[in-house]
């Protein structure tokens, strides 16, 4: 039976690097030879994303496990969007990637269980091996992701601490002494806990932010059994010294996303004259070569 | 300029009453004449989905003053979903009703602009006059949803307090006295009041549950210039007593959704014998009179 975090654990060691490369396809940002000076229909930019979105996955597949496409910027070109992010996440497939869709979802009962059918497992539309899902609705919000989610042999990760100073509002608010995050945690490890791979951790996973190191540290410790997507390295100020903690002492239990860092290096002065897929490789590269420092 | 919060009172004003009908097209809950016998591809079943919420929307548009697609519903179609979501938005417009997306979208900076781009104004692919939102990532995860709609003279609803009973889990943890739900209020208040149109609302609103009636009063006099979209009405139990308090003392200030009960009546014995659309008519004609019933 296929287990996400046994499918995860795999790929880790099968790459030898936790790098999850975030498909972040902003127009602006995008290379400019990909955009032709002429106005461009929506369902012409998504053509565009599919294509540059597939460019960096046949760059990056023989060097990471994983995958993150961001399902807001396929949403923005409606259902041209719709049709880019099903190809690009096939494409990814083909080249034996993972796929986290990171779409932030969140409801209750049925419609919970929808926005998990809709992307989750082989039958799924978009054919994702993973979701983020929002908390904010609760525990009875998050069973039926979890349920399609074990149904499916797929996987969520749960938005607990995110990177972002504005997440202090609601997720550092105290009470009883520990902050809202805490509670989150502490639920969603119990998630974890009950549906294990092999591989000693489960199918649920959390979201934790780069940003905060030391939170890093103490939610480690109190999720032994839960995957952490660490978001926030690079372009939001995280360091691989930062992200250190989010790892067992195997160097597995995270993987630490970095989209614009990778996917448009071509804008950084140092790749200004090679070509933006030399300039994706060259970061993905180094940013392999930088957690693997932090972790020695 | 438009303002979603005055179009919003108008049409209430127009239609005397604040009914919102939750277009949940669920395959299984469907009229059996609309599901032919044989299997149905996503996009067949996509088609069914557009014939069906628009056959409910040629029945209410003479009636309410608002419709709620949920994205979820649409989602799962995949991209045949995406573009029924579209067509069911259109034809709502052509009929004069207002469009609320139930998509619950939370995320930050670029990509939350992303989403509201996605859905507000007649500029996106999608065209809605608002849309729900999450606000676990908090604060700064609003603001481009406020720009955006601001711009485009769209509305959102920020989920504060909603209406199943594990929302408890996080929303009702109490800091320093208070619910955490209230914190989130507070915020959202502060949105609304910077944000105000001729009727003294915001476009900013809030998503605040019927099945928690001391809290609706709580919240109505905490947050003056915040209109409310209310689900849990029927089906989760909420009555008319129970989202009367809703309401200001002009009968403005909240929309009270019913989904289940309205678009799928033809199920209930006392329909049987009736076409689908009419049961549709007289599900809502009957909310009307209650909910006028309890405002007296």
């Amino acid at each position: 039976m296929k287990h996400f975090a046994d499918q995860l654990a795999a790929a880790v060691k099968r790459t030898g690097n936790s790098v999850c490369v975030g498909l972040d396809p902003r127009a602006k940002n995008l290379p400019a030879e990909l955009l032709a000076a002429d106005e461009k229909s929506l369902s012409d930019l998504a053509d565009v994303y599919t294509h540059f979105c597939n460019g960096v996955i046949d760059v990056v597949a023989p060097l990471v496990p994983i995958v993150k496409p961001q399902a807001a910027f396929f949403e923005e070109l409606g259902p041209s969007g719709a049709l880019a992010l099903g190809r690009v996440i096939d494409h990814a497939h083909s080249r034996g990637l993972l796929v986290i869709v990171d779409a932030k979802r969140g409801d209750i009962g049925s419609t919970a269980e929808a926005y998990a059918r809709a992307y989750l497992g082989h039958d799924s539309p978009w054919r994702a091996d993973c979701l983020t899902v929002n908390p904010y609705l609760g525990d009875d919000s998050l069973t039926p992701f979890v349920d399609v989610a074990r149904e499916r042999g797929a996987g969520i990760f749960v938005l607990v601490k995110t990177s972002n100073p504005g997440g202090r509002l609601l997720q550092d608010v105290e009470s009883d002494g520990r902050p809202l995050y805490s509670r989150v945690a502490e639920h969603v490890e119990g998630l974890a806990a009950a549906n294990l791979g092999a591989c000693g951790y489960g199918f649920v996973g959390a979201v934790v932010g780069a940003t905060y190191s030391e939170q890093l540290v103490e939610l480690r410790r109190a999720m032994p059994h839960t995957w952490f997507l660490v978001p926030g390295y690079g372009s939001q100020g995280g360091t691989a010294a930062d992200v250190a903690p989010a790892f067992d002492a195997n160097g597995l239990g995270a993987v630490v996303n970095n989209s614009r860092g990778i996917i448009f290096a071509h804008a950084r002065p140092e790749y200004e004259t090679v070509p933006w897929q030399s300039a994706v490789e060259s970061a993905t590269r180094a940013m392999i070569a930088d957690l693997k420092s932090a972790l020695r």
